[in-house]
Order: C-alpha cells, then structure tokens, then sequence
C-alpha cells in the first residue's frame, strides 16, 4: 500500500539521487548494519514508523532485526520510495510494510499512531530538526520510543591527514549547510531530542574506526562510503567556488591514501533513543 | 627501589610539571580509569615496566587492577618520579615496585627482560615514537604484550562548537608539535606498533561522549580534564605568538559552553595491545 500527502518544500538532498549514490547507500548500510541497528528490536506487532526511509537502506536491516512490526515506511520523496518498496519486496517479501510518500513534518497519521519511530540519516537534511522531531512526537503514542542515527561529518578524522583532505571534508559540511542541513548533527541529538520534548534521552557513539587490520572496514567504509561520498560533491562544489578541480582532487587522492597501507580512518555516528513521556 | 640512568635530552612535557598539573592528571585518571584500564590485567608474578610513569596517576589503576605483578615504573622525571612513589606508597603499599629513573630509549634492562610492557599518554610526547617503541620491544621478551594508550586531539568536537574555541585545541596541538611532539598520535598507533617490529596489533578506539544526561563526565572530563588541559598553554601560546589574550580566553570560555545545559563533548582515546614476536 502507498499513501500520499502533497509535497512540502523540502531541503534539496545533497548527495543527490543517482544510481551509484542509491548503491552506495546499500553498501553504507550492509557496512555498518551491525554498528548501527545493534540494540533496536521491536516486538511483533508493534506500529513502528519510519520516517525517512529513502531507497530502503536502513529498512531492510530494521525489518532483518524486528520481523513481526507493522511498519509504516515514508519519504519525501516518489522515486525513493518506489526502489525503497522494489528493494523490500524483493528482501523481505513476508514483511507486512506501508508505504507513505509524505513530508515528515506533516504526516496524515492521528496522535500516538505509532509505538515506535525510528529516523536515520534524515535529521541532517531538515532546516529545522526540533521541529520534525516534534512532529514526530505527536504520532508517538504516550510511553512510545524514538530511535534516532545521525552522523557527524566533523568527527571525521584520519592518518595521513592533508590539508586538501580536510577541506574536501568541510566542503561536504559547507553545502550541505548551504542546503540548510547539518552534516555536524550527530553531536546535537541530545540537546535536540530533550527539546523537542522526549524523556529518558540516552545518545551512544557509534565509532567506526579502520587500520589496515581491518581490511573488510578499508574496503567498505573507507573506500565504498566515506570517500564516494565526498567525492559525490566535487561538481556541486566546483560550481559554488569553493574549490579548482586541482583541489579538490587531490585532497580525494589524499583522503584515499586513509585506506592504503599504513593509514587510519575514524568515524562516528551518534544512535539516540528517547521517551514520549506519559 | 630506585634506580638511575643518566638523564637523556628528552622533549619539554608540554603540559607542565605544576601541582594544577599533577591534580589534573590525577582526575583525569580517575574519571577515566574504567575506559582506558579495561581489559588490562596481568597474572600475579608477571614482570611489568610501565615506561613513562609520570606522577604515577595510571600507575595506581595498573596496580588496581593487576596487584600481584612484580612492576617496575620508568620515568625521565626525577620529581615526576618522586610523587608517583609517595602516591604509590599511600595508595598500594604492599606492591613490589621498583623506581627507574631514566630515558626510556636508553633502559639498562637486559633483552626480554620483561613479560609486558604498559605506555599511557607517552608517545605524544616522543619527537620519534617507532624509535621509543622499538626500545621498549628489546626490554619485551618474545610472546610479551605491549600495551599503549594515547589521546588525539584533533578528535575532540563539541557542541556548542565556534572557531575560537576550535582554535584553543589546535594551539595546543601546534606547541605540542613545537615541542617535538604528536597531539595527534592516537590515530597512528596501528603503523606505529607495525613499523616497530610488533606483531597483532589491535587498536581499538575509546572513546569519551558527554552530554547533560552525563553529569559526572560533564565535571571530571569536559570541565576538570579537557578545559583546564587546554587552559594550561595560555602563557606559551601567547609567547609563541599564536593568540591574543582576549581571542584565548573567548576560546576557552566557548569551550566551557560545551559543559552547560545543551552542551556535548567528544573525545576518542586509543589502545592498542601488540606481540613482540617470537
């Protein structure tokens, strides 16, 4: 089933929608699965809300963990949700999931819809994340949890670390700004989310930390999501100034000397759960 | 015990020999004891050298949490030495300690001489860390474990986070740097330990999250440890030209906003354990 609710303006999605960005969002997932959603089960039955769900990344690791959920799986975006929907038939065609295209800010849902919300990788697109936490607040029943995941971009931090390689970084930080994102979002959940109005809010890092002795790690963070990610912005920007070509590719080149023999990489994502307090 | 080599031009302890000093170092051993100590304990009997004992504020939780070892405890400090002694005296007086005064790339010990050798916040010090570690692996016996802490400075980030403040760390890591030092070691510790000849290395971050659910880390790491760390360079950055007085003291006065309501604080340790091969 796929609901509507007309489309809200919404921040541009900075990584953009192609192909190789909707692959590298599967393998960012199958990477850090583990780190991300250890910890996150829910009982069968329970109305579980994610909102965000974009090409269905997360999604297929949440229905793996919590089988039994009704789950309501939404997005801003159609063509998201249309691979977000392909994906999870194809994954868990057991899975009992609606889908919903809708600002997130604005769902059609009646207060306390749900039991539990889960968010990842979506607070850092909103102009205004208190906001859209409360809005999801108001469809969390009384008693209810939210998860929240979030990166921060400024916890990135690597051996040998250039100049060039650090400026491609705050690039990525600067447009996504520009977008009226926060790519520094992950060490602002807790403030955000006792805003917002949630009890008991408990934040962990989730670290993900690579040297050569963890080859799988070099190849699936380092080489396949973090460095593609970055890269992902050299036209946009090329485009805004901040960068020349010469620039910006050599602090990529230096960025990738962090998976070769010798170097180190250090990421962490922040995972929150908090109450709707009765 | 104490024994005597003669001292080595060794580099300027950037943080001071002052008794703010030591009461810092002394905190921030505390609050941090369970994070870094976990996981090391050796067998009754086992010979020991922790290098670089400095006041003895690491030594007091080695000896918690390994009582029976048979440690002897190096310094280049003859005064560092002499606390870490009266500490140790107050805190363990019946452990079998033997006080080394001396460089620890010159240790009088014979090859092999002992099962374990245990470095914490040593090698940021170093102008040349694989040549201290190299050192350290002649005194190792083959199948001996080296274990080895250290922070990186260029890991913390904070929230509220302003230029000013983010200024504030990196003169610390420049004088660090000036010193003939590495703020930033933490992150080289995997091709550290393999360059210097040590076999399995594992390194593993430990990191340090505050935020206002997190009121006794808010005090005994943000306010009481990572503040008043970077607070102590004030009169060399100063004399090293690298600030103002007004620009400092905004820097750390924005710091300090990391420690109040809203406020969040990142920091990674790292530890690595290695094989001296045999």
């Amino acid at each position: 089933m796929t609901t509507e609710t007309s489309p809200h303006p919404a921040t541009p999605y900075v990584h953009g929608y192609s192909d190789t960005e909707a692959q590298r969002l599967g393998d960012q997932a199958d990477t850090l699965a583990e780190l991300l959603h250890a910890g996150t089960a829910y009982p069968g039955g329970s109305r579980v809300l994610e909102a965000g769900c974009g090409v269905g990344a997360q999604t297929a690791h949440l229905l793996a963990a919590s089988p039994g959920v009704l789950l309501t799986a939404a997005d801003v975006s159609a063509e998201s949700l249309a691979q977000a929907r392909a994906r999870i038939t194809a994954a868990a065609p057991t899975a009992r999931v609606t889908w919903h295209h809708g600002d997130l800010h604005r769902l059609p849902f009646p207060d306390g819809a749900f039991d539990h919300v889960f968010v990842c990788f979506v607070l850092e697109h909103l102009p205004d994340p208190a906001a859209g936490l409360a809005a999801l607040r108001r469809v969390l029943r009384p008693g209810g949890t939210i998860t929240v995941i979030e990166g921060d971009h400024g916890s990135a931090f690597f051996h040998p670390e250039t100049p060039a390689a650090r400026r491609t970084v705050d690039h990525l930080v600067r447009l996504q700004a520009g977008a009226g994102g926060d790519a520094l979002v992950g060490r602002r959940l807790h403030p955000l989310l006792t805003s917002a109005g949630f009890a008991d809010v408990t934040v962990r890092p989730r670290t993900v930390y690579v040297d050569g002795g963890r080859p799988a790690l070099v190849e699936g963070f380092t080489r396949r999501t973090f460095v593609p990610m970055v890269e992902a912005v050299r036209t946009e920007a090329l485009a805004a100034g901040l960068t020349t070509p010469e620039d910006f590719d050599r602090g990529i080149a230096d960025l990738r000397r962090a998976a070769e023999p010798g170097g180190t990489f250090h990421y962490t994502f922040f995972k929150a759960v908090a109450v709707n307090p009765r």
